[in-house]
């Protein structure tokens, strides 16, 4: 879930000619009371995780409208490059994607909110704060200014810290580290004295092996162990400082949504709601599956980040999350309730979840 | 979400006269093509965190169908008593309920792993294990016996350890210690040496502050408060052992569901997914709201099990669980199912999201 990650996969779609070819079949059509819907994603159809729940968000809007919706689904590259996806849902080129909000940055900071921020929510707390928080009002407003209407639609889960060739004992050990890592944990890390390199997915392994980088964060066990990140590097630093519980979105026309009548209106809704359940325990799922694997089965060392470099990193994330708040008015009032919500999450899970989680891996281990 | 908790609540509606006038409107009908259902529910309808959300799923499913799927809500006691609501299900009485499993385990006490198990599966994890795991298919081949189709419906959250008197610090401590607690936590309670005494909600409040008990524990910070329980005692033991993530249910008399058409087959279960989502998130921010308030306006001190106890009170759960596992065939394949994915969710979430949400109380304490 890296604004680079998929570009690689567009890239063979697009040689391929699939997008040129798709874009005959993308105009919209309106048949005998047929919605006809085009659902583009910045990640190739199929995607473990991301691409395989987009899919399903379509075959349940189609089989709960019985065709009265029908959605055709395009991946990266298909109908519109991978991150034009927002741009083509607002000019109505497509009508609805599945993404995430911080993938689109370069048009407001404030999208930070509704996928992560470093030691932010977490996959419950996020659309906790959404429905029950005010967090959805805030961010219907701010897509509003791009006439989309935009839904939760589940998390990838915490992310892991990444992969590590030396051990990071201080934060003497991070000056100079070239590591890639991508959104506000690229900028913590800089911050820091890390030396941040943006790589797109298929030159990390290779830069990894030749040295020219010495640490990468991907995913979770999940899809690192498919990726093969376990063969270059000894030290798993777990879990991601940065990513908690990274949000995904199924985003509208707004207008085209609105034209709905309410059943339907309320079956888009409802099979985002769906999703979002499906997809964070898909990851969940897997990711429980993959980790015993990954340690039983390479010579992987498993480690975290020391209490006085945890200190630091959280020192810096709220100077930038500050610097983001203060950005206007709007995404001030969304950093406030973020991070008002945030404070009271992390006191009530460190006595709650934490212990728990503590006093159970006790019991099974 | 104790078997127990709503029968006072039940007890008023009924005496008000509300069951006997409900039962007249009770029989089924289908009309020009309209799917007619009653939902009954153990809980009085508008319940903070059950009864709210079984309402909302009604409202989804009347909405996405277009009323195609009316459905009619009854609280407890309004057209069965509270603890029918399996039964009545199963007979045609009614026809779907917003219900929890382990209410039933009087039928089969497979039932258990489909609520939860002490040190069990917690609020994520159930679900990726029932959607992602088998254990949906595992449910589906137990409820088939009563002529049943289960839905996972969300969970009530990690719940709270209770409320005591005195100080736990010892297994000694415990000996002879007069608790109020339900379910297989009482049993594993019962067997390390604690005298456990069922009560009924409204009987709990007077039993602490006559001295009739020492401990009760309830639900979590949002309704313990809402309860009064932080007047009566002055240490909070959290988290409970025993109830890491209740599951709750939206079960459909199974031959009823399979004559549904298939849009209206695709709108119940993606209803009861969105509404698993909901809940879920709902129980989630409420605890977190609740939490800060609950510390600093009384006079409460916070305190959790030491390893010991714990380690004694993982012994019995393994014991009683086993116990369980043993009932026969199909519950033995439920319980090595369940326990695996346990076994391997401790793992992986002693790693990753335990040190998550220790390194993010750091920063934001």
């Amino acid at each position: 879930m890296k604004r680079r990650s998929f570009v690689k996969g567009a890239g063979i779609a697009a040689a391929a000619g699939t997008a040129a070819a798709a874009t005959t079949l993308a105009a919209p059509a309106i048949a005998q009371g047929r919605v006809e819907w085009n659902m583009v994603m910045p990640w190739p159809k199929g995607t473990p995780g991301v691409g395989v729940n987009a899919e399903r968000f379509a075959q349940r809007v189609i089989a709960m409208s019985d065709g009265r919706i029908n959605i055709r689904t395009f991946g990266a590259g298909e109908l519109v490059p991978p991150f034009e996806s927002f741009d083509a849902v607002q000019s109505g080129t497509a009508d609805i994607m599945h993404g995430t909000p911080y993938f689109w940055v370069g048009k407001s900071k404030a999208f930070n909110y509704f996928t992560t921020l470093p030691f932010g929510l977490n996959a419950i707390e996020m659309p906790a704060w959404l429905t029950y928080g005010g967090g959805q009002e805030l961010w219907d407003e701010v897509y509003a200014d791009f006439g989309l209407k935009p839904f939760y639609a589940g998390s990838s889960g915490l992310q892991a810290g990444g992969w590590f060739k030396t051990e990071i004992n201080s934060l003497d050990d991070l000056q100079g580290l070239k590591i890639r890592i991508a959104g506000l944990g690229g900028e913590v890390m800089r911050r820091v004295g890390a030396v941040v390199v943006l790589l797109p997915p298929g030159e990390i392994l290779p830069s990894m092996q030749s040295g020219a980088i010495d640490a990468a964060e991907w995913i979770g066990p999940w899809n690192d162990v498919a990726f093969g990140l376990q063969k270059v590097a000894r030290y798993y630093y777990v879990p991601a400082f940065h990513e908690p519980g990274p949000g995904l979105e199924i985003t509208v026309n707004k207008a085209k949504f609105d034209a709905l009548p309410a059943d339907l209106q309320a079956i888009v809704q409802g099979a985002a709601a769906a999703t979002a359940q499906e997809t964070t325990t898909d990851f969940t799922y897997h990711n429980i599956q993959a980790f015993g694997p990954l340690l039983n089965d390479y010579d992987v060392e498993l480690r975290s980040f020391s209490d006085d470099i945890v200190a630091r990193l959280g020192e810096v994330t709220r100077e930038v999350a500050e610097e983001i708040g203060a950005t206007d008015a709007l995404t001030q009032k969304i950093h406030v309730s973020y991070i008002d919500f945030t404070r009271k999450a992390a006191a009530y899970q460190g006595s709650f979840d934490e212990t728990m989680l503590r006093q159970r891996r006790l019991v099974w281990a």
